[in-house]
This record gives structure tokens, sequence and C-alpha cells, in this order.
């Protein structure tokens, strides 16, 4: 069995602990969070025991180190625990600032490191992705997508989210640069806020929708929502020369009624947790995979960096109200 | 032009009068009707004339007849029209009564009658149809028919109607023939009057599954309801031995919304004039054909004799509860 | 925790075996085969230990069992396990034969017997169920099962399967018993074997078509295939008065391609393991609340016999080509 | 009825010429087209005769003419017929020069100037657009409107075509207009020549992302490709404060296919000419509710020179790739 120690006993991290402790490879040891109770909580729910990250990162027995603490904590505990020799599972985004994610290169580039952009391990949009790298349609020539949350967070969140762009347009970021297969080169973004005017007070938008275009003249449009209406709607289209692949969203159950008024289906899953359940299931094997030997990181530092850099254009072009050049 | 004569200036009369007009080949002469007020309101409509039937049989031009009267007259006005060389285009059934339905063969099995069924003309059904006979998916082995009504038609109409099976099933009684691509040999039927009671009362029925079975181990099911409650319910499914080929309803309109409460349609089209419109237009362009001699007709008497032994062996099954032979 | 003992290492033991050594409320103890491999291969992936069946129902810390082995032992270790004071989670159905399954009434019509009719706990047929009982619809008039699988099972199977009707109609009997409300009085079913002539010259079926009939006048149609060519095709339809809610199927992913032939899905869930995977655990959620004394069983003996007396009643259809009268 | 002239015998003269003779309150009377054969033809199909100009024009019986010529004969021809009290039905664009159109002001911005935008007639464009502005779903924020044609026009075409935005983009920039409720005052636009080298080499474009933002802070998103590879592909998706409203494809039929493949449907409506067929005929009863005094142009000129303002727009900000601010 492979020994790990979660850092965070916060949302993602109970997930992450939850999906480690029921993995047939994984042997969940160490809950380690600055809060006691939450740390005394998960480690008895999931089996595990509680620490501190000396003990943990101290123990020859680790192999693995998830880090799903808060954001401004990433850097420094995947580098520490990069030091220590664990292999890193680390929660997207790498950090909210692109010059502190930069420096951290020397440490953090490394074939350790599995950056957990989730969406990439959802099996419906790897199996499109799968398609589309076929080449079964043809080249890809443009793609949209469709990325609009349930509902805005609470606004304290907002506030130290580190804007729309880098809390969650990264994860459709991350999607464009994995399905384009390259980088865009520029961007140009629009955005309002629209939803709560509190958002806007707090300096953030929450409705966007973004172009950005590769060397190669591929062209992405994105379209971002904190606030749907309707569930959480995440649908991509990949436009190729010879049709169209596309990946829809998921259900809440196969009923459907029909009446004088229309045919009604039910409601689009609604949380994030339940429709990317799968994903996260996905990523802990991929981990195994990693702890074992058996693979690299199929996303890593530079993936998180190059993301934050398309952010900050992004941001910069809302801004100005002009096409902006990405920095990598 | 081919000069054509309409008896009957009801709903379905003036369909085909409407289509007569527009028809590029088809010349629509006269309209014939015992209401004088309705005749010639339907000949102002369409530019035609109002006749009686001796005129317009005596007519040389007249090259076509369409029978759109009462069904108590069908026998009698095509075995006319026939008599008179013309070409007839008859409405569904031939008639209520089986015996003098067979009694006429002498007269009307010919190569100059064609019988509406319509639904072997809508578009869907046809390239349902074709499919399955291509042999694309193997042998056809079942075959589902769901063919809900929206609403009764009133209590008038159901006592004079021949019953259910007779003037609804009928349909499906044809549909199943044609897409089986072989007479059932046996029928069970089992109904009921929970529509509405004064159908029970009036001594018909509302609702009704019926299975048929032909010599070669095929077997269809029809599903019957007078009311649907959500429009106009036509659906087949054909099981092969590869797949499953089905054609589905239609909508009023591609629209659709998504709320939290799921996703919604519009509703199905409510109305068979509407649902069949295409239908109705392709068989007044296969009289043309017809009357041209460019084609024979696709459904004729035998047809109708045949869907109406079917009709009797159904309501026979469901009155005894037993498995009824059809006696063609 | 509350232990159980798992009795069965074949395909759908591994299934509850899995399922309970993951559940938070459960602990499995004992896997009991006479395999002794398969035992201990179970044993060993599931974290239990091999024992034989008198040592697990002597053991006062077992609560339940688990009877997962062939159907001819079922009665026998659910009578021996009930004695045993034991709660018991027994596969369908409880036997092949309807006089041996009656003759156990005294010793298994109890609160602690729970038949795993799994179809019950599927989340899209429970909602679907619930939708209807909430009368939202009006009264349920009408159903339509459609239950149709990939491949038939190996000749070898079919021939100790106990016929179509008490092996895969089964569940659909029982599925038409909990969504009418109502047993069914009396049946018709027609059936061929078009699928395999091997299965035909073993004397079963592959192909049916049934139609129930409730003393209040419901009717319900169920359509069986041993091999659809399409996946796995589960489909509910009820009838209402005031409109349609139905239930469908589960592809293997939300992929969709559109090209000059059209738009393409992805296939249905292909696989009852995986097509039922969430109901499988539903299941044991269900058996820990029996076990905790929080719940009844949902599903018990008098269904189980009740099923097998409706399979009894449609195979007499069958060979009769007549109605019969159900007798539970 | 109400006399009318039809200016040019191509493709979608013929279309307005055939639709104004089956029109029951419209006369068709004269074709008037420079190619005489072509006149001929469509005049004898339509039941109208051959005119020049002048002679239509002379003739009081006339009240309103069809300007469906080629487009650098649009402007002249609408100026003639107004000038002759002629009530005038113009195919868009109104011309490829936006200084010339809007040198047109004082003759053509009136209220007897119908300018053919098809696509707000389409019922289910119309449909979407009534519950948009109903409120139902709340404020509109954002659109997204997908506009790919089947196949490419032919190079010679293209070059004389003005361009793909003031081509075919126009279509989408008018319903942006329309559906929005008010102007957009930027726009960004990004595009590529990806479908056809000949096109790059010609100076046009084939496949462009456009994203207008109005005062307001509404944002609508352009796709548009002059290739789809899967049919004729005309969506818009609404997303409102409350939910989402859309508007989907036409299928050419309703029948699928399911097999291990998955599940197929038939293509999408493949050409313009079936896809709006029923949004012309209501063009042409819109125009008989003007010549009767019924109506106002529902579209007019303004919006004519409105849309080519936006394509130049659009132009200018992919050759600069900046955003540009649009001059009415």
């Amino acid at each position: 069995m492979l020994d790990i120690a979660v850092i965070g006993a916060g949302r993602i991290g109970r997930i992450h602990a939850t999906n480690a402790s029921r993995h047939p490879r994984i042997s969940l040891k160490y809950i380690i969070d600055p809060v006691d109770a939450a740390a005394a909580e998960l480690a008895s729910a999931s089996g595990a025991k509680v620490a501190d990250l000396e003990e943990a990162l101290a123990d020859p027995a680790i192999g693995g180190v998830i880090v799903a603490s808060s954001t401004d904590t990433h850097l420094e505990f995947c580098k520490r625990a990069t030091k220590a020799g664990k292999a890193v599972f680390c929660e997207k985004p790498l950090d909210l600032d692109l010059g502190k994610a930069r420096a951290a290169s020397a440490q953090l580039d490394n074939a350790r490191l599995f950056l957990g952009f989730n969406r990439r391990f959802d099996p419906n949009f790897r199996k499109l992705h799968d398609r589309i790298h076929s080449g079964e349609m043809g080249p890809l020539e443009t793609l949209h997508i469709v990325s609009h949350d349930p509902a805005p967070p609470p606004i304290e969140y907002v506030k130290i989210s580190g804007g729309m762009f880098k809390d969650m347009t990264i994860h459709d970021f991350d999607m464009a640069r994995w399905i384009l297969g390259e980088d865009p080169v520029e961007v140009y973004s629009t955005a309002t806020a629209v939803v709560d005017p509190a958002i806007g007070a707090a300096g953030d938008v929450d409705t966007a929708k973004i172009v950005l275009r590769t060397a190669s003249g591929r062209i992405c449009v994105i379209s971002n929502s904190r606030r749907s209406g309707y569930g959480y709607d995440q649908r991509i289209e990949a436009f190729c020369a010879k049709g169209l692949l596309r990946a829809g969203n998921t259900l809440s159950s196969t009923v459907e009624s029909w009446s004088e008024a229309g045919s009604s289906t039910d409601p689009l899953q609604n949380f994030f947790l339940d429709r990317y359940a799968d994903a996260y299931r996905a990523e802990m094997d991929h981990f195994a995979d990693i702890l074992d030997g058996r693979a690299l990181p199929l996303v890593g530092y530079d993936d998180g960096v190059s993301a934050l850099a398309i952010a900050e254009a992004a941001m910069e072009s809302h801004l100005t109200s002009a096409v902006v050049r990405i920095r990598y």
C-alpha cells in the first residue's frame, strides 16, 4: 500500500481523503490541518491519524502528500513536500500571484508534482479530448467552452479568490490548452458584474466572454457566469474540419415528464462535487500511479503557471478593452 | 392539368381541396356536398365550383374523385366513381361494416382506388419503413406503436364512430401491416374506458393495448389512448436483430428553457392536421401520379378490408378476453 | 459497525462484498463459498475471512447474512440464517419453484428478510415511482416496461435458469407490481426464440411481449429480449391521466458527434453491473438500515412469491396462447 | 387581391415568386429580370407575365415590388419603386457599401420598405425572441449565436460577396440587435481562412468569432463558419438572470437508430431554403399586411444600415486585432 498524508481538512480535502481511504492501493495515514477539530473529525471519518507536517514529512513510509490547504499555502507546502522527497498532488491554482508561482520553478517543475485540474479527469471531457485528438473529425478549428456556476460563492470568498479569472476561469484556460493542444498567444476578454453588485464593488466580475487565439490560428471562446439560474453548466463544443464533437451536461436523473406544457427533464447536476465525483476518483487513481512509478503527472507545475499567465492576460484585456498578448 | 372533384366539404375535405388547389399538376374543378353552404364556401376558397355528383361524374374532363364524405357513404361513392371510370382517392375507413366492405370487392378491388391511410405518407414513418426494409439493422423482430390522441372526440362522434378500434386503431393496424411486411394472424386486445365514463356508457373504450402476432412469429404491440394529456403522441419503435430503429414525435418549436426545475421543451404538435400536414400533401402527390398513370395506388381496397378485419378481431378479443384468430 | 457474512463469491457476491466492505456502517466479516479459491480471493480483496456457514451463523456478532449463492440454495440458506436470528439480504429469485417458495412461508415471511430486487433501488426508477405515486400527473392508467438485455447468457446458463420469465422478466414483474401499486390479476404473454435457436431447442424463449391487467383495470405491457443489439435497454413509461412520466436509458458518456450523416451519441451503458451500480449501493444502505433497526425491508418474501406466481402464469399463457388468471 | 411584381428570377426570386403566387391575398403579376429566359421560365411557373421595370412601376394596380435582384442593384430599385409609390420588400443586404446605403436615407427610410432579414420570421427564433422579451427568465445578460453554413459558396461568389461579415454574418448582426433589444456599441472579431485557402487568397475569411457589447453591458458572441461538416447549424442561446432560453437545429426527420455504436439521428436540415421555408412564407404574410396597410415593416432601412455598420466595424476589428467602436 502507498502511504500518504493529506494537508487540509476543508471541503476539497475531505473529498480527497475519502477517495484516498477507499482506494485499493492507497493508505491514508495522516491528516494535517491547523484547525484541530477539523483535522480530528476528518481523521476519524477516514481512518487516519492527525499529524503535523513535520511529522508526516519525516515519516519515510509516506510516499506522497496531497496539498488541499488554502491557496496562499500551496507553493510553500509543495516546496517542503518536494524537498522531503515526496510526490505531491496539489490543488489548483498553484498561487494567485504569477510572479511567485514562476519563482518556484526550480523547486517545483519536476516529474513528481501533480496539479489537480480535475476536469481533465472527467470521463466525458477525456473522451471528448481523445476523440478530437484521434483526428476522426479532421483538424480542430475552433472551440467553445461554456462554464457557468449554479450560484456565486459568498462575497467573503470572492474578495480573497484572486478574481474570477484566476479562481474559476482558470479551469477553462487549462481545458482550452489541453484540448487545443497548443498555447493561446493572445486573449480578448470582456466582463461585467451583473449577477451581484457586491461582486463589482469588490473589484471583481461575475460574467465574462473570453476569446483565445493560438499561433496556428485556432480560436477558443469561453463563456463564464457565476450564476446560471439552471445548475452547473459545463459544456464543450469542438468544431473540426469534418464535423462537431461535443460533451454535454449531466442531469440529476433520467426522469422526464410530458404534459400539455411540453416535456421536462430533471435539473442539471447542481454541485461541482457531484458533477465531478468521477473525476476526483480518477485523479486519485492517477496519483496512485505516480506514487507507484507507473506514470508521470499528466498535469504539472508548468500547466499551473501557463493557466495563471492566461488569467492575468485576460484580466488585463478586460481592464484595458484591448487584445492582450499572453506572456508565458 | 388533371381535373378532379372533391366529395365532402367537412374538415378532411377542406384539407384535400386546399392541397389539390395548390398542386402544380392538379386542377380542382368541383366541390360536392349535400350542405349547400359548406360546398359553396369551400368552392369559393379553393377556386372550384359547386356541383352535384352526377354532373361531376358525367364530365369527361374529370379524371379523379376524392371521397371525403361521411364514412357510411364511402362505399357507395367509390362504386359510382369507379363505375364512371374515375380514379378514386377515398378516405379511411372503407366502411364500418366488414361484411359490406368485403361485398364491394368486385367493384373496388382495382388498380385505380387509393385508400387514404395518411400515416404511410408521413416522411418520418416512410423513412423508418424504408430503413427497416433496407435490412440495415437485420430482420425486424418486434414492433411498438404508440398512438395516443390529445383529447377524445365529442361523445356524439364516438357513438357513430364504429368504436375506437375501427375509428382510431385502424390507422395503427395499417401501419403494423405495412411495417411488418406481413399480415398478423392473431390478436390479443385489452381495453378500458378510463378517460371518460360516457365513452364506456356508449359501449366504447378509450384506452387499449393490442398485441398482434404474424405467422412468422413477429410481434407488434399497439398502445392507444383517446387522451394523452400531452399532445398527439405518435411513435414507432422497430426492434431488429442488430438494433433499434424508431421515429418520434414532432414538437411545436425547437425552443427550450433551462431553469432550476430542469429543462423544458415546447409541447408536442397537438393536432393531427398539423402533425400530418406533410403526409396529406404527399397523398395528393401520389394521387396525381395515379391520375397521370405514373403510379399504382400504394394503398388500396384490400388494405382497407384487412385493417377492418383486424379491428373486428381486436374488438372480439377485448369482449371475450381471449386471443382471437384474424379472419381476412 | 454491523458485522455481516456473504454467502457466494460469484459475480453478484463480489458486488455485494465490495459494497459492504466500503460501507461506513457495515463490517464484512466472513465470505462463504464451497469453492475455496473463490472464497479466499474475495475474502482477501474485501478484507474479510473465509468461513463456513455454521461458523458464521454461530458468531453472535454477525447481525446479517447476504445470500448470493446459486438460486437452488436460496431458500435453504435463507431459512438457516433466519433461524439463527440473522437479518437476511437474499438475491432474487427466491427459488425457481413456486410451490417450494410458497412452502417456506412460515419461516421466511417476516420482517427481517430483504429480497434484492435491485431495480427498485435505481435512483431513476425510484424517482419515477415516487413522482407517479405523488399524483402530480393524475392517476396512473397504463405502464410500458422495456427491458432488453445486450446479449443472451451462455446456453448452459439458459438451461438451468428456470426460463426467461423466471430469470429475466421476474425483475419486470416486480417493477410492474411496485409501480402499479396493485397486483395484476391476469396475464397474456406471447414469445419466440428468435435470438438463438439453441435457446428454443432448450425449451426456452428469448423474446416476449407480456400484458398484465389489474383488478382496477390498469394495464401494463412488458417487452423483453435477450439481445437488443444496442446495449442494455431499460425504460419505463407511465401514462397517467394528465400526462406521461418516463425514465430512460443511461449513456456511457455525454459525448456526441455531428457529421453529415447526422448526430451520434455514445452507446448505452452495456452491462447490468454498471447500469445498476448505484442501485446495488443503495441496496446495501437499505440493508444497513434493516440491520440497525431503522427500517423494515422494502421488498420481502411475499414480493418474491408474487413475482414468481406471475412468471408461472406468463409461461402458461405463452404455452397455451390464452389469457391466464394469476394465482397468488 | 394585392398585385405585386418581383424583380429578379434567381434563387431567392423564385422562392418569393412561388410564395407570392400561392398566397391567398397576393396576386403575382409581373416578373422582371434582365435575363429573358429566366424571367420567362419563372413567369410561366408562377402564373405571372414578364415585364420590364418601367411597365410594372407604371401599372397603378401594382401595390408592391419585391427586390430580389443582385445586391448592387438593391438601392437603385428600392429608390425607383419607392418613388413610384410602391411598397417594397427588399432582400438583404441593402448594399455592400455603407456610405452608399447611408446616402439613400432620404429616399428609403420610410414606412413602406421591408428589408428581408428572414431569420426574424423563423417561428423558432421568433418564439425565442418573444419568450426572452416576455421577461419570464429575467433580464437577458448574454447571447450566443452559432451560425455555420454546410459548405462555402463558389469562390466566384465569394469574390463579389463583400466579404463574410457583410454577406453571412450580417444575418447574425441583425439577430443580435433584434434579440438584445439594443445596439451593440463595440465589437471584437477574430477570423481565419481555414476552410479554403482560395477564400483567404481572395482576401476574405471563412471562420470567425465575434464579440459584441452593448451600452448596458450585454454581451453577444457570434460563431461563424462557411463549412460545418454537419449541415446547417443555426442555434441561439440566451443566458438570462433566471435561466437559459435556446432555439436549436431542425433535423431532416425524427428517425433514430440505436446500435452497439450508440444512437444516431438523421442529419440536420442542410439547405437554407429548407431550413427557413417557413420564414420565407411568413415574410410574404408580413408583406401582404404591409400592402394591406395592416402593418408597418418589422424590419426596415435603418436595420439594414445598422447591420452594415456592425459588419464594417467587425471587419476593421479583424484587420487591426483591436476592439472597434461601432459608428452607426
